[in-house]
């Protein structure tokens, strides 16, 4: 048993929240509001904290109110440092003014993060409706990308995008192998952000194996915020289960970033890619269809899976597998399924010993995926 | 104040659940398992209930008991009957077996529907992996069409169909201005089954105006079924956040065929559409952009439009407008937005009275949307 | 339809989170810190706002951070603003010096009521551990009693308040009929404060007729705060469900005081006493028991509940009744149960009209309860 | 990585949920409806389930089927099997039968416990109002005792249970040391039975240091089962937050019984008592205050003790101690926490070895409690 941490912070200083409100251009009358949470005294588990930047909606005419304090809070809640960009609007925001914004931002939170005890590669952006454009295009096409994106009904087609800005550009295009994970949520019936910029954008992630959360309420009206009462007109009709995005979001970020833990965050439990296939190197978490279409890979890997398919016909004989009955699966439909499985799943699931995925790890990680 | 419902039922009688399995096929081993609830005596205010209709899954090599009963509990719960189709497989599930098994079960339900104190009209599909294509399969070209449809890391673009059913139909290229609400939702990294699948299916619902709700959460492996600790590997890794499918389907189901009210469901909340568009005649639910490309519509609005401007034009000048700042919004920016909105939320933003809406709107029904 | 109100704030002024640290007395190191958010312009239905004044605890011995500001953001991102006050600990926590550093707050909160735009008689206190002894102190025993009170594993007991602060009260005897509405959570085998300290204190608003709500869980370290990860030893063992507690206080501040509405809290759904037995004058809101007990309010009732009851009758005979069935309760069951019904709800349950209801209430509100 | 077991059933058997009613006695009109999930197959984690027992209520005058299937459905979506006895009532349920009929059916699942793959001990009654109270009798004076109770809104003090049925006893005095861990649930203005009823219930359970958990939500009436839309007339005001008592209640059941693991259930994370004060035999569970007041034990402590002290007092010297600075503490105070914490976490706390407080825990279990 531990106790929580109960030592009080040196006498008459009090670990305050503390805000301030920077000027990051002010003939664009650009400002980057700080919500710093306290770290180290009683929060003796947390030396630093993750960070979150957030990006409000108003069709690069405004930046509402209503998408700045109330989505801070729940991050702050959460242990989170939350920021806020009022980035460059109107005729400001021909472009790239408001990226320019975005990245002067970033690159002042990451520089400041030894002094604001942060952790520089655990910062998010969060962006609505056009701020969600500008997240999409801060995940895709920045210089100081973020480590996580949560975009809010957000514009990223280019024919959407010029509807609200002429000059800025379509983000579908620029997802990347580089692209962060992202989360997306909007409501179906959004009558401003037509839902396909939704749909799109995660199309685009999938096709470049990025993590992404997506949620699509059924209906509501676009705008929503954290769809907390107090952010919404009283007369809203917009299902309960939208105000889970705000939960879900927090978990996911956790997923991605790590859980607080002792004394720093924990591993992370959700990979950036779902199999090795991009990296730079071959691996057993490259697909087994992907490493026998490599002949360099094919070669190592025939005689193994040879062995490893012997020992385990005659460990069948003997025991009643927990397994999935070969005698039930279609060979052909099994063959397709085997082809996108991860080498080391399949080799786990045919209870090859650790060592030996290991080994073979070992051997694949010395040819260049090319 | 009114008091629940607390009359007995007859003395000696039990409203209980009543449970049997139906043999719809005996050579093809197809079964129909129904869970059927009372209605009326406690129940005063339900003569009828809504139902589900589950589709395990299983690769059509079998029929997972993991996505069977412990799908049905939670709906049960609900309020909802539910039934369990076990349908055709191996090699009974040649094309069209499963779908005929499908349209004999809806078709058997439909009809015993006043005797078994079912709505005829609410009844949803719920299918998982293989029986989640099937499930699209009855949302998109069965005769005896479902209400609703939840789809559970589904199978539904063909190439992947084939590698479990090699005789089974594509459903992304069928579904059409007929199909009914669907609720997707899989885990990102599903190793069987690719959540391109997901994507692509609520891709085309967004393109036919179907109205849907989609979840995909970042991680987590097939086949996951309610998500429930008693379905799982206890050694599985999964969010926690994915088991809200189940009262989110649930909630989602109730916006889309009402709540239990007083003596019947209420008013739905989630239409089917986003706007007219796609109906029969014209009516203030077309969107602005769609009606004045109709001349006849164009015809009707224009002077009427003239007038209720000038009426606003000249409120505006009286009041301190809640509304959006005209002068915030760049004039073309504007201009795209309007062309997407309904005509009735146009006009409710303009502050045109009810009955002038309602006028205009039976002047717009008179036109054939052509 | 109405939009959500989306007017920006005037030119260049952004509507952000106010902080400041009050110092109430220098000598005694008391501090104010106010989280104020802004009303008004795009929060436009929020003209004002109920608040939270939070007391941290640390037996008398310090003000803890872990319950201070962590608490504050889960009220903020729910619209509330918040008040954090460090009172008088270690020599200066000699009795009333804690209670005067709460009555100087809230007298000082009240006094800016206007200029902070929060609503005067919706202010809640939020006290944990020792702070929980003084919120319930506050509740109890103050010149200026809050509005509400939620006790966060409280010190209520004289012999437990003694063991952290020996000049301190008890706080169960104080309980009165002006005691606010109260919400009271802990854990069972908290081993600090003994959960007897909990159920005494809720057994003591019950004996008062004070609304409360309370939540016992059934295991857990003292101290857990909000209960967020950000908060806890990373090796805490807690369940997932006492974080509810948070949303759940919300949830009950807002049956309490009114939930946001159109430009103002709407009616509050849960009233401070169960029934009217202890207001000035007698009412329907009285029990028939507590009425029939009273000569003047029996003469009053006794010829209108004889005639009630012959319509009741004959109506009974025409239709299938959605009540209880008479028959099935025992006649000696059914006397006692009426006794502590309120005569509305029986009037109700009888099927009398509104107006009459209306009628008999103006009659008994002219009988002084004595 | 292990796959969820996917092995489907022998061909041709389909695991299904198995229902019967079982007549206990005729002349009584008692019967045992049994709703029993299927065990292994593709449940092959699950050789046995955990099983609740559900009273409905009705005043001893009916059982109410709106507290029978309705409350059965969600506890087997979470795994468990579920049995409804509908006990004796009206003339019948002069006492004991009621208790018989519970005694009759608890016998008759606990000797069926192999056949219908049941844990014998990890069997829960659930009861609601009259049969909260028989469940509540269930818990302190039956001869075949379950192993938790669930109790909603019940009956349990003398004088209202006597208010239903005039021959029943009182529960409040029968509470004991064998008394199972109790989950209690009510409304605080249920006007049919007096909040008052958990609130002394609970007591009792505190005084005995039997585990327990207690939710009392501000407001909602009498009866309202699992507070599903289903289950309630459509106009009921009940907060939301009511039906959290349905998810809350299996999760304690998990934490009183364990989680579905690897073939068998998990140990408990909740312990019957908060201390070892009650057991035979002392133990490093009893609380410190407790031990020294026991010659024997004092004896065997105080030269351990000592040398702790030391040891820890060398090592605070060295590290910056996460730990309460002991100088924040008024000795008086700690000396009074210190009495009541368990002397296991105590010596946890002073960072004494695991062996050391293994070996002390031996040498305390040969003293006897008396």
């Amino acid at each position: 048993m531990r106790q929580p941490a109960l030592r009080p912070a040196a006498a008459g200083r009090r670990l305050e929240m503390k805000s301030e409100q920077i000027v990051l251009n002010q003939s664009r009358n650009v400002t980057l509001t700080t919500y710093l949470l306290e770290a180290g005294g009683e929060f003796g588990n947390i030396p630093k904290r993750p960070a979150v930047l957030i990006l409000p909606g108003g069709g690069y005419q405004f930046c509402s109110d209503r998408e700045a304090d109330p989505v801070a809070c729940p991050y702050l809640a959460a242990g989170f440092d939350a920021f806020i960009l009022r980035y460059s609007v109107r005729k400001d925001a021909v472009w790239p003014n408001p990226l320019d914004d975005y990245e002067q931002a970033m690159q002042l939170i990451r520089s400041k993060a030894e002094e604001w005890n942060i952790y520089q590669d655990k910062i998010a952006v969060i962006g609505f409706s056009a701020g969600g454009h500008l997240a999409a295009c801060a995940a895709t096409m920045s210089v100081n990308r973020p480590n996580a994106a949560i975009l809010g009904y957000p514009v990223t087609i280019g024919d959407d995008v010029r509807s609200c800005n002429v000059t800025a550009p379509d983000t579908i295009s620029a997802v990347d192998k580089n692209t962060c994970p992202c989360f997306v949520f909007a409501t179906r019936t959004d009558n401003l952000v037509p839902i396909r910029n939704s749909i799109h954008f995660v199309d685009a992630l999938e096709q470049n194996d990025i993590s992404f959360e997506c949620h699509i309420y059924s209906h509501g009206p676009h705008g929503f915020s954290t769809c907390d009462a107090s952010v919404q007109s009283y007369d809203t009709v917009i299902p309960q289960r939208v105000r889970s995005w705000v939960p879900d979001s927090i978990a996911w970020l956790k997923d991605i970033f790590g859980e607080f833990g002792n004394g720093c965050l924990t591993q992370p439990v959700c990979a950036k890619r779902s199999n090795g296939n991009m990296d730079d190197y071959l691996s057993v978490d490259c697909t087994f269809g992907y490493l026998m279409s490599k002949p360099e890979a094919a070669a190592v890997l025939t005689p193994i899976l040879d062995k490893l398919k012997k020992a385990a016909a005659s460990q069948n004989d003997d025991q009643n597998s927990q397994s999935m009955d070969p005698g039930a699966m279609d060979p052909a439909a099994m063959a397709v399924l085997t082809q996108r499985m991860k080498l080391r799943d399949l080799l786990s699931f045919g209870r090859a010993p650790a060592e030996a995925i290991e080994q073979i790890d070992q051997l694949l990680r010395k040819i260049a995926n090319t």
